[in-house]
């Protein structure tokens, strides 16, 4: 059926198509159900019904189909119903514990990607997941499928790359790694995401530097410029099936180790790393409860890389308590202003980590004596010029810089309210506080470390300073901290 | 917020609520999240936004919404912004295998009722229930659950039900039994489904002699005329959460058996039944595929129905083949006919189903001599004019109903192929071929089976009629026997 395209400039967060209930009928479709919608290209969207606002021989596309069609008002479309897709079996197989296979889960991706499933059928797929798991197989088969239906960024060189697992607050390395390593001409398209659950992802404290955001073109002329990026991953669509299913993972902040597994590798195979660092760091307060778990999880990635014939070195780190002082964007990127000018009151526990990783990349590079290469690249100034360059070359500037980090006005200092040591630092209830003081939208909010485990305290020291924007988040955060009462002592 | 309402006559299967865009951002909300509606009463709504065709003191209503609302264009709302529900983390504790309280699944069942919750998280809630199950307390805990937030069907005098979990062709007791007991003044106030994956449900098959869509206070009035009713219970809204977890549950075709007890006893109890029998018939292509599954599926049902102070009686049948001849709304109501009347050519094996569970019906309601008593019943004629009774008292009528119930005019005889005796007749595939012939939305589609299992046939004897109403419908209906073979000989 031919229908003209309507556009009520209506934004679904999910392909939507309205139709005139008689349209509908000749079509033999209901609410709630899938049609495939072809100008060019083609889409499959859900349908909504209308009487008042659409004629029979029209049809009102939200805002993500014309996007994705590429059309606008006026437009003429095909428009057939579509039958719930046979994929669902698969998903059914999986709710029943059983092991799908290369082709099985190539279709998922597929029709998740061209957003055949609703977000209940993805719902189930995840549900299935984290329950059952997935064998080493089914993970690396979820990997290859994910990035066969995303875009690839391929660069000349060989590239090397690095992730941490996540889940530490203030664990700022990257900018650090990634300015050490590359200054010495090891090429990083490094593609960071933003906070989801945590006061600030790296993409979020590059953004206090520079822009982020940027396609595939853009870029490559970063990299030709300085070796290596330092860009939001979000927008990009290396592995847009990893972009859906955690949509939905979100609504439960579920995390299935083969989705987290195939997440991350899925986007360094996309960028066609030769070799990849892998952070995992254990605490109670971290994603990985322990350093046993740490372990057998890196195994885990090992095994999957293998068999994606990915070069992948892990490296499990203490992830008890923050990493740096700074927790929230602003407060982050002075601290990595300050380790990389080699300021005094620079976080030495940051530097540290970041030159141990930093020596793991070098050594995978090749490059000898990788521990003292790094240090000596940091010391010398040339990992501040190397991260100056970078910045530049994503239009930003250090210019003026410390004027522009600047913390939230308001603050409020936690003293402590006896003497004593400082026995934890809790990262979950760390990251809600600075959430609750606004983080990550409000890049100038966050707190301020004083203090470390094992570091001895007499009473009504500060802890920390909690810094917001408006009284109403201050006040919410000071809240949010003597619920929840991050630091014990 | 006030936010004056705009009617776009959209149709969205649930509440929708479209905002400008910069009403959104006032509120902080965005594309996908949850608002509550308020005007005298109140309701959630998912979120969508729009530029074009709204002012941003005005928001578009779903005809959903509006209707629950009991508002039109024009009237004036206040708007909030709503956070995910708690009950989430319900959902999220059921996914990792742990047992509900009471109060959890009491809250569970509010929000569903009040579409507080997406479908991808009732996807994830049943996720969790058809993979870890739930416990006898837990379902208890559903069931009354479900009743306290659906409508209740209060009858002065003591009533009786009955109920079968289906799933085998053709097996229409339920309106014999309905006439046979109520025609001695037992109370029976029956509701049934339509069909999702059978041929026919009750209701089809009632709707063929008269309207089964009423109210409660109508049903009320069938009831004092004909001590029985045979109605469509999907509008009553006798356990709203039951049709949405349904609704859901579809997707995958999933039925979780803790849904399935929860469904069932909830519309008991929403009725009052002071005894309900319990049908589960066993068989290869039943639901329950053995009989020692159906005694533990029997016992678990009479643990809860104890649990809910509710009188349970349960039978184990054999449902190893169609029960009947006709499959199919029309050809069903022949059958039943034919046994109301005594018909020489009547289902014996139907009649002789009805007579059992009605003797059992009639001896839980405390009358003697109930096997006698209910072959007295229907062979006197009683239960043919009871069941005239019903049908009249739901606007129907019997008046020239051999003209009225006639097959589809196109059909096609399936044939032997060669001497035997038939050993299986599938009840899943008999149903896939009478809904490929347009069953149950064509009335008058459907088979007639010639057959059953251990009878003796010559080659060419004929096993089956097909009847369909259209030529396409016909041939898509002799493919799917041909593909499926439900007959094994």
């Amino acid at each position: 059926m031919l229908l003209k395209v309507k556009s009520l400039r209506l934004s679904t967060g999910r392909p939507v198509a309205i139709l005139h209930e008689k349209t509908a009928k000749a079509l033999s479709i209901y609410v709630g159900e899938r049609i495939r919608i072809r100008n060019k290209q083609d889409i499959i969207a859900i349908v909504d019904l209308a009487k008042g606002i659409l004629k029979e021989n029209e049809i009102a596309l939200s805002s993500e189909v014309l996007k994705a069609l590429n059309i606008s008002e006026g437009h003429a479309v095909t428009v057939s119903a579509v039958p719930p897709p046979k994929t669902t079996s698969f998903i059914l197989k999986k709710l029943h514990g059983e092991e799908l296979n290369y082709d099985e889960i190539f279709m998922l991706v597929r029709d998740i990607v061209s957003n055949s499933l609703t977000e209940a059928e993805l719902a189930y797929f995840i549900s299935g997941v984290y329950i059952n798991g997935m064998s080493d197989m089914e993970i690396a088969d979820l990997t290859k499928s994910m990035v066969a239906f995303g875009k690839e960024l391929r660069i000349k060189n060989t590239v090397y790359d690095k992730h941490s697992i996540g889940g530490i607050a203030g664990n700022r390395t990257t900018p650090l790694i990634v300015s050490i390593c590359s200054a010495v001409g090891i090429i990083i398209p490094k593609t960071s995401s933003k906070a989801i659950t945590s006061a600030a992802g790296t993409a979020d404290v590059i953004e206090t530097f520079s822009k982020v955001e940027f396609n595939i073109d853009e870029i490559k002329k970063i990299i030709r410029k300085a070796n290596a990026c330092m860009v939001w991953g979000g927008a990009l669509g290396l592995a847009p099936a990893d972009d859906k299913i955690i949509q939905v993972e979100r609504i439960l902040s579920l995390d299935p180790e083969a989705q987290l597994i195939a997440s991350i590798l899925a986007k360094k195979l996309a960028v066609q790393a030769k070799g990849v660092l892998l952070d995992i760091p254990y605490g109670k307060s971290a994603k990985v409860k322990t350093k046993q778990e740490a372990i057998k999880l890196a195994r885990r990635f090992q095994k999957i890389a293998k068999i994606l014939k990915l070069k992948l070195e892990t490296v499990v780190t203490d992830g008890s308590q923050p990493i740096g002082n700074g927790i929230g964007p602003v407060l982050e990127a002075k601290d990595i202003l300050k380790v990389l000018r080699r300021e005094k009151s620079r976080p030495l526990d940051l530097e540290r980590k970041a030159l141990y990783l930093s020596s793991l990349l070098l050594k995978m590079a090749g490059k000898k004596n990788a521990e003292k290469l790094a240090e000596e690249i940091l010391k010398s100034g040339k990992a501040y010029q190397q991260f100056k360059k970078i910045i530049e070359s994503q239009k930003g500037t250090l210019k003026n810089i410390d004027k522009k980090l600047q913390p939230a006005k308001l603050s409020f200092p936690v003293n402590s309210e006896k003497s004593g040591k400082i026995k934890e630092i809790d990262n979950k209830k760390i990251a809600a506080v600075a959430r609750a003081a606004g983080c990550p939208a409000d890049k100038s909010a966050g707190i301020y470390l004083n203090v470390h485990v094992n570091d001895k305290i007499s009473k009504n020291q500060p802890l920390m300073i909690i810094y917001a924007e408006t009284p109403d988040k201050l006040k919410f955060a000071k809240e949010t901290y003597n619920r929840l009462k991050p630091v014990s002592y």
